[in-house]
């Protein structure tokens, strides 16, 4: 390992410099005046690929943002792995509350303040640097692709048919991922399950126009009104989603597996104190970190319509709108999960009002098993780096992606995350320790090393 | 009615001109920074009774915007006629749904279109050109009091006090105030009961930040998820308010007046077209004229949290708002109300979430006995003008100052409106009739006339 930690020593401030300089480009993938950014930023990472060693980049078009990808085929006969990262990051709302600007990257107190610093500039460069190390120390044992996409962040609608159309270039033994987060910088994790997605808009419609709550009022069906009650439907006093059928598919976990999931570190009174709740909810008969991991979610993560501004308007609205997502659990196909959503929200509207559903987008779940090679190989490379061996664990977020490279590519991906949980990855004040940012970098070539030696 | 029919018609370009330069100033009492524009409007006003015929005419300063104030004194022997209006007008929003730009008047087929163009612009105006018209033709037969406010849209927070300081200059034997409608053009009516308003802010805190909906939804209680269900609480499966007490000291309606009530000309099929519901709404067991007339109501106004932007953006909100109100029948008092609606609400708010509750302003009831000499004054004004003897009405909409007026100087206000269903004040594409604007110019002389007769 001694060569690992002194080429990082040697080259910490260069690996940050670089890390920055793509940070400083605002590639939201969401908003589309963001665009030319999307086109920066594949630059960016072509040239750092080529720069690292690469023997070749290119940037592909899709239909919505570019790919870059790059790569080093030292011997067909070795393993191959394939990198995956994304390049565009989430918007940057409510701007006020971030304490130093979302793309101009600090580092305060040993940890990186910026969007993206986390999610997934901060750790698919750490990819990049890592293999410019293996390159430059001339260690690297496997054949290696790099393909980094820019539309993640919602949900990646162009990927899926870029796989498709480039699967003899993308050929592998396994997709190696870093977007995930650890328990804790003292107790490494490695996921192996993800959650699905599904992701809608909801408009409410009643009035033709704003009215007048005065003259209106009480004769009229309030789309506010009526909307609350029907986000209220679909989740009942027990916390169970009541759209039918909904949890037919869901893959219910065994009392073994469950034994092992709460054996995992969690304490519910440091939990509820990070983020300030007296009380943690939830769905009835399951644990907090059950929630998280093995449950399906009902969330709406935006709601507007009516008066919105200063002071008091009385106005009967005409329209409310609200953004409603799903978490899904493996098994659950959001296409499915999306029509029965769809169809139950309709059907459960008043007459005194019209409802539209919009599917926004969504992906599958994900399961990684843990006996093979891939798996046993970041396990060996993050006990070298932490020292202890790393946990298991089903996270409760969504790489919607990773079920498609599984079923298009039919490639395993193994999930070497080094997040945090404080690192506040689609929130204001983004962070990523520098701690964390090196030891990927000085884990990720082990795992090249082990995985090499365990597919002989 | 040969001189008020001359007078008008001679003067009609005039009066027109002289109604757009008011609207032309943006009077938003709701958004401080037109704070400026208030005091312009109170200028113009002042300006404008001094040229309609006033001795004096001044702009009081109150702790919030100013009031206009204006008088004409013939013979102190002779009754006095205060007259009401407001200067201030409600924000645009949604500027994009209006035809033409709200502060700039534009006559459409007889139809003004602007802010303000009724409510209460349009409406004031035309006492300030009936004042000129019996100043100029030596028909006054009252003495005449003008004030004009600049917060009515706001609640008249300033004027209560304000009354109560100059109660020596406002004596006066009757309020008279145009800024309620008729049920239309060729079928007049007298409001003769007026809804009481409450307006709260609540705010509902989850954790103290957005949270990742992936890592985190499912163990923590979603704030708009929270709010949502708890506005649907407020309101129960018959339409009934479930705040305890709220109901308590509602001036139930008798039989009889409720018949009476039911005699009104009313399509509900013609309403519904006129805002393309299918259904309308409403508590079990009333009459939509009921519903908006006799009852009080819970709708929310305005509500926002969470991710609102463009696409899809996967997030658990640290924070949920809504601005909701209740219009409030003639006996329950707003200021029991507000507590009510504050303790019943933050009762029922679940452990995991804070709620705070504002109260923004309020305003009592008002009903007008229709057996005084001026409500026979207005009678006969409008049999006389429109050829019929106007219906009184209940109305569903609040000036909550009326019962301040009642309270603090001991006069009651008879309600003159000349505004039109189709009006859309409060909305998009404000718009008044030049026929009802004219003719409450040619009414109100004829108001004055009957008010001396019969005052003698």
């Amino acid at each position: 390992m001694k060569h690992i930690n002194n080429y990082v020593e040697e080259n910490k401030n260069r690996f940050l410099d670089e890390l920055f300089g793509l940070i400083r480009i605002p590639s939201i993938s969401s908003i589309s005046s963001h665009k030319p950014d999307m086109y920066k930023a594949a630059e960016y990472w072509k040239d750092m690929l080529l720069k690292s060693g690469a023997d070749k980049a290119e940037i592909y078009e899709t239909v919505g943002n570019p790919v870059t990808y790059g790569e080093k085929i030292i011997d067909p006969k070795l393993p191959t792995v394939l990198v995956y990262g994304h390049m565009d990051v989430m918007p940057v709302d409510p701007i006020d509350l971030w304490d130093s600007p979302p793309f101009e990257p600090e580092v305060r107190d040993g940890i990186i303040f910026a969007r993206g610093a986390d999610d997934d500039k901060g750790q698919s460069m750490m990819h990049a640097k890592a293999f410019e190390l293996m390159v430059k120390t001339n260690t690297l044992p496997c054949n290696v692709k790099f393909m980094i996409e820019g539309e993640e962040e919602i949900g990646s609608p162009s990927l899926g048919k870029w796989c498709e159309d480039n699967k003899e270039m993308l050929k592998a033994d396994i997709i190696l991922v870093s977007d995930t987060s650890m328990i804790a910088a003292d107790i490494p994790s490695i996921t192996t399950g993800l959650r699905g997605l599904a992701y809608w808009q909801v408009e409410v419609t009643g009035p033709n126009r704003d009215l007048h709550s005065g003259l209106f009022g009480g004769a009229v069906a309030n789309p506010i009104n009526v909307l609350s009650s029907m986000i209220t439907k679909m989740v009942d006093e027990t916390g169970k989603i009541t759209i039918p059928g909904f949890y037919n598919d869901v893959m219910e976990v065994s009392a073994e597996e469950r034994e092992l999931l709460g054996g995992a570190p969690f304490s519910a009174e440091e939990y509820k104190k990070a983020i300030d709740v007296k009380e943690l909810a939830g769905e009835e008969g399951f644990t907090p970190m059950e929630h998280t991991g093995i449950r399906p979610t009902f969330d709406v993560c935006g709601i507007w319509g009516g008066y919105t501004g200063e002071g008091a308007k009385t106005v009967l609205p005409s329209k409310a709108f609200a953004k409603i997502s799903c978490r899904l659990v493996p098994n659950q196909d959001h296409l499915k999960i999306a029509d029965l959503f769809k169809e139950h929200f309709e059907s459960i509207a008043p007459k005194s009002v019209k409802v539209e559903v919009t599917s926004l987008h969504g992906g599958q779940g994900y399961v990684c098993p843990i006996d093979i090679p891939a798996y046993k190989a970041a396990e060996k490379a993050y006990t070298d780096v932490y020292g202890k061996r790393p946990v298991p664990v089903r996270s409760g977020g969504s790489i919607p992606i990773i079920s498609t490279f599984e079923e298009v590519l039919g490639i395993k991906s193994v999930l070497m995350g080094f997040g945090l949980e404080a690192d506040a990855i689609h929130s204001p004040n983004e962070n990523y320790p520098l701690e964390q940012f090196y030891n990927g970098i000085k884990t990720i070539p082990l795992f090249y090393k082990y995985f090499a030696e365990l597919s002989k």
